[in-house]
């Protein structure tokens, strides 16, 4: 057998994540690794934490990075807070509330679950008919940003129908943190968490969690230990606490750190009021392009992701071929559908540092060169070049 | 607030992990990053999946790394292996079969906690007499290289016990792969984790893993559902499994498998047999300046990892003001006592890239310089060339 080092192709990466990695990511990555107790690793930490307070909009003292991908701050919130037998509201339109019931029932919980459609966003109507259904419930769970199918929920008005019930809240930001408002404190949300590789456009592998003063209480009161050691809170903190003096619970990935505060510092240095401008001027732009070649979107205006481009693929064509030339033809990566939306949507990204004029161009080019000639590729771009001169 | 770049130390990393990592990982991990599920990035699974399989000498289908830290091993093997009830032997000689306990219980198994000395190596004859009086024991857990002390067990001897009573076993290898033989298929081993930060020289963040066949089929034919969902191998098993076809699962730490990659590359260069030599030498150039020093070891020669060096602190010297001034006069991180032995002993690493002549000598130079007149800095460093010159 023989082994040579990897050299990945370049690609454009405009999935659902992970979304380019700007340069600046690229170089940081690549910096000397130091020790996990080292004072000034504890120096970036007490950074890093302090950036994502004000990526999350909140003062809360326990935002920290889990060091696993999304799925991992998922189950953090979900593992930490859910004691067996709690009774647990989730709201599902997507995957990824199909996703947090699994977490409920993992945790020893029981879910009641709130349907929605997929592409709809999450109707409160619903969520206050549960709560009045099932007063001992104790918590809600729902997405904010249906990274299936690109719809938004209305996060403020869920975060406060749970307080309103006494329940606490979760909140799935993967998809929304840095592309649209995500005002943690605003909402009186709970528990919060996200990915890196969307709209931070930091590579994957971290997920940013908040929790809000209640919730830190309700899981130091715990009566019973929680399921998973290693994303126990209770002892996370010891390590990402206040203070100078930290306590070894696990390695962290010092090198993936290193990134994901370089995109804070990029990000606070563009503002995220800024950020948010720009991911939905590059919506507006690709939504006419793609509109102007036929192509129509699965959620409603009201309700759609700036930065999850759903799409329905125009009938009579091969889904899976599509995507592969504009991989093999354009080093273009397109998401495909998920779950029931699997073979009828694709999944356009822009998110983070993918979210700028050149990649919408490059997009609508390339899917003209391989859709044909119905696709009405220079009218598309004109189309997208209007919205990005307004 | 004002937030900048971060710039660390260039550090010499010869503490319990990380260690130093080799320019050619750095420049891996800042390559660009690709889709999760990119044929390209398929095709580099699979050569990760054969160079773990090459690292763990084993033939097991189910060798992949966990997209997390060696606690997250840890915890995948438990949380896979244990069912609600089942009795898991666990032999403790260190902090790490205390955090095996931990995973027992939180998996919602009984521990039967065969205990050894810290800084011994685990007793067969205790393991025997413990099969012997739990007959309904399930599995059989210990460290084959206990972090906390630097002792080595007879892996081979504690797997072949554990399946003489139809036990699996679970070997936690994360500070022995690559610098002392982990011979996974010839112990017989059913569980076996690791860490990338130690003597593969990687980064943290990840945790390579193997199960033999007859783990996994307990793992196919488990009664309840795993606790852990992101750590559910029966869903991970469809990302990372066989053929082109692979399910999203969550999303992989692309540039995190990069550097994994180029790591086992490396060794697969120099040979597994090489490294395991190399550690060897390294650790005899360090024990014989060391010894020089006056500076003894916490375990006897027969048990003791060249990897990780645990000595005691001369009497009347201050562990932190050393420690620290190693660090800031010499950029050199040497690694604290854990647990019972905190302020008692330091853990200096020869890991991976870390095990290499120049550090032997800035070791025992920087150690010399701080310790002052009665180290013999020149005797130590002659003694520790005439073994490097062997």
């Amino acid at each position: 057998m023989s082994f040579q080092t990897f050299h990945p192709p370049v690609r454009t990466l405009m999935g659902p994540g992970p979304s380019d990695v700007h340069p600046r990511l690229s170089e940081a990555l690549g910096r000397p690794t130091i020790g996990h107790l080292d004072p000034e690793f504890i120096r970036l930490m007490d950074d890093i934490k302090q950036l994502l307070q004000y990526a999350f909009c909140t003062q809360n003292e326990l935002t920290i990075p889990v060091s696993a991908p999304g799925s991992a701050g998922m189950e953090t919130c979900f593992v930490n807070l859910v004691e067996p037998g709690d009774k647990v509201i989730i709201c599902r339109n997507g995957v990824f509330g199909m996703r947090m019931i699994e977490n409920v029932e993992r945790s020893g919980g029981e879910a009641v679950v709130v349907e929605d459609d997929w592409g709809q966003a999450v109707d409160p109507q619903k969520l206050e008919d549960a709560l009045k259904a099932h007063p001992a419930a104790k918590l809600v769970g729902f997405v904010h940003a249906e990274t299936s199918t690109g719809a938004r929920s209305d996060a403020e008005t869920l975060c406060k129908l749970a307080a309103k019930y006494d329940c606490l809240s979760i909140v799935d930001t993967v998809t929304s943190l840095a592309g649209i408002p995500v005002e943690v404190d605003r909402w009186g949300a709970d528990a919060v968490y996200s990915g890196t590789q969307k709209c931070l456009s930091c590579t994957p592998g971290l997920s940013p969690v908040t929790f809000s003063p209640a919730a830190v209480e309700k899981i130091r009161n715990r009566k019973s230990k929680v399921h998973s050691w290693f994303l126990d809170l209770n002892l996370v903190m010891g390590y990402w606490g206040e203070g100078a003096k930290r306590a070894y619970h696990h390695t962290a990935p010092i090198n993936a750190l290193y990134a994901l505060h370089e995109s804070l510092v990029m990000l606070h240095e563009e503002g995220l009021e800024n950020a948010w401008a720009r991911h939905a001027t590059m919506h507006q732009a690709l939504r006419a392009g793609l509109e102007t070649m036929g192509i129509n979107f699965l959620v409603d205006g009201a309700s759609r992701l700036p930065q999850l481009n759903a799409v329905f693929i125009p009938e009579g064509v091969d889904d899976a071929a599509v995507r592969s030339q504009l991989l093999n033809r354009f080093n273009l990566e397109i998401g495909a559908g998920l779950g029931e939306f699997a073979g009828k949507v694709w999944r356009i990204g822009l998110m983070g540092y993918s979210a700028r004029a050149e990649n919408i161009l490059l997009c609508l080019s390339s899917l003209a060169a391989v859709l044909g000639a119905q696709a009405n590729g220079d009218e598309a771009i004109q189309a997208a070049l209007r919205q990005l001169e307004n």
